[in-house]
């Protein structure tokens, strides 16, 4: 049993809510914070839950309040959660130095360097330590669950999806950092998080994980042509050959003229809540 | 002829694109802000032009990145114009002590006060000059015009409106300050800028001007009953009361449990929109 999360605000929204909880993280060591919607089905009955996982330097809120996701999780009845991308005002030094490091950038993984391995757990905190809460203080299907995720987030969906094939149901990602071991954000987070050991990096490369994973389910990745980060960050090309490699279904969907931001994640949200919802609502 | 806007940055949504720009203003005898979405249409006709006007403390950004109202625009082939909240870094001491008064909270009148008359001219920016700069570099139809907005900038659609009917085919409001000279927000910005006779304060008040508009059309609000500023600052029952006195047909619709956030105006953004192109692309 996990003590209740705090409330911190609450705001209805498509006849569901919109709710910000902040809680004691036992994997975090501290306090983490949350987002949460509940479509107006959880009042009735349990709901099948989505994960989004945001990109460097957002909040919790980025993706409540920018998607528009809430409208379609209305429509098909998915709560949807999204957490904060890292643990902040741990007192560690240097937290907020980088915006691709530290605070902000938690990069999904499980830091195994200090200063930062007590407090940076964000890959067990998203598998195990968040959906225990969710299931036991809201109405969801815990046997249900989605993921997906933009940019460092992208790359968080496909990492959790490829090694829990069993827990998450479907996975998707705009403009995910598909091959972290291979851009200078990957390995600038990875070697301070994980040490300089490229081998270390494996587990959290979606372009390595599938060549083992077996996940077996169709992924859809959205990136577009206009993305400056494109060439030298998210190489969806590694992922997509990796995936031609061992037969993982994969539909990749080059945007044209579409770039970074959530004006492209709000123009393609429904194709994804769709896609989540054919798998989780079934 | 006024000189073109410089462009800021640029994204492409839901088939059109996001902009946004700087440029000189003479009315405001400084450097303006606003943000433009262009539907795919606009790419090969001229098309009707609706204005969002924003609350407190916004810039020209939060309506485009939080309301969810691309996806409507490209529907009906509506272009979306939304100004910054007020000028900026003009050098007047005291701009930015106050979040309800000075920068971001321009409320939509031309100051008569100094220091503020030189810069905070933002009626007759909205009413003409940024019309006028709209209709030169982009292809609208500029006898297609709607307004709506949110709060300080729902009082600022409505005073557009009723008092140039034939420039406003529709106008809409979310949560608006509907009687300014009768509440603390009001009252402090009208002080500030057009001094302490509150009679000089009437041609900013929408309550005040539907007594003697005759605007004829009808005009759509909505307001969440859970705003915490309800009661003490928007007074919609003020404005209600003022409609039925002259058999001005409005619709005023409560809805319940919604607050004055952007969760509440993405809900029923697609209401909106629907009502301006329902009076604009016939």
């Amino acid at each position: 049993m996990s003590t209740a999360p705090n409330l911190i605000s609450k705001n209805k929204c498509f006849g569901g809510t919109v709710n910000f909880y902040q809680h004691q993280s036992q994997t975090c060591n501290g306090e983490m914070r949350f987002a949460i919607y509940q479509p107006p089905q959880a009042k009735l009955e349990r709901v099948p839950v989505l994960y989004f996982l945001s990109g460097l330097s957002c909040t919790e809120e980025n993706f409540m309040v920018k998607a528009g996701a809430q409208q379609l999780a209305a429509e098909y009845g998915l709560m949807l959660v999204a957490p904060d991308t890292s643990p902040r005002n741990t007192g560690i030094v240097g937290e907020e130095d980088d915006w691709d490091f530290g605070a902000g950038a938690g990069f999904y993984v499980d830091a195994t360097v200090e200063p930062w391995a007590s407090r940076y757990r964000m890959y067990s905190y998203v598998v195990h330590e968040l959906p225990d809460l969710i299931a036991e203080h809201f109405p969801v299907q815990p046997d249900k669950q989605g993921i997906f995720g933009h940019s460092m987030g992208g790359h968080g969906a496909l990492i959790c999806a490829l090694r829990n094939p069993e827990q998450y149901k479907s996975v998707s990602a705009f403009a995910p950092i598909a091959a972290p071991r291979r851009c200078p954000w990957g390995q600038k987070a990875f070697t301070n998080y994980l040490g300089s050991d490229p081998e270390s990096w494996r587990p959290y490369d979606a372009s390595e994980l599938v060549l083992i994973a077996g996940y077996n389910r169709p992924i859809l990745i959205d990136q577009g042509t206009a993305d400056p980060f494109l060439e030298e960050q998210l190489l969806p090309e590694v992922f997509q050959q990796a995936c031609e490699t061992v037969g993982q279904p994969l539909t990749l969907r080059f945007q044209e003229g579409y770039n970074h931001s959530y004006y492209f994640i709000a123009t393609f949200i429904a194709d994804h809540i769709r896609y989540h919802a054919a798998a989780l609502c079934s």
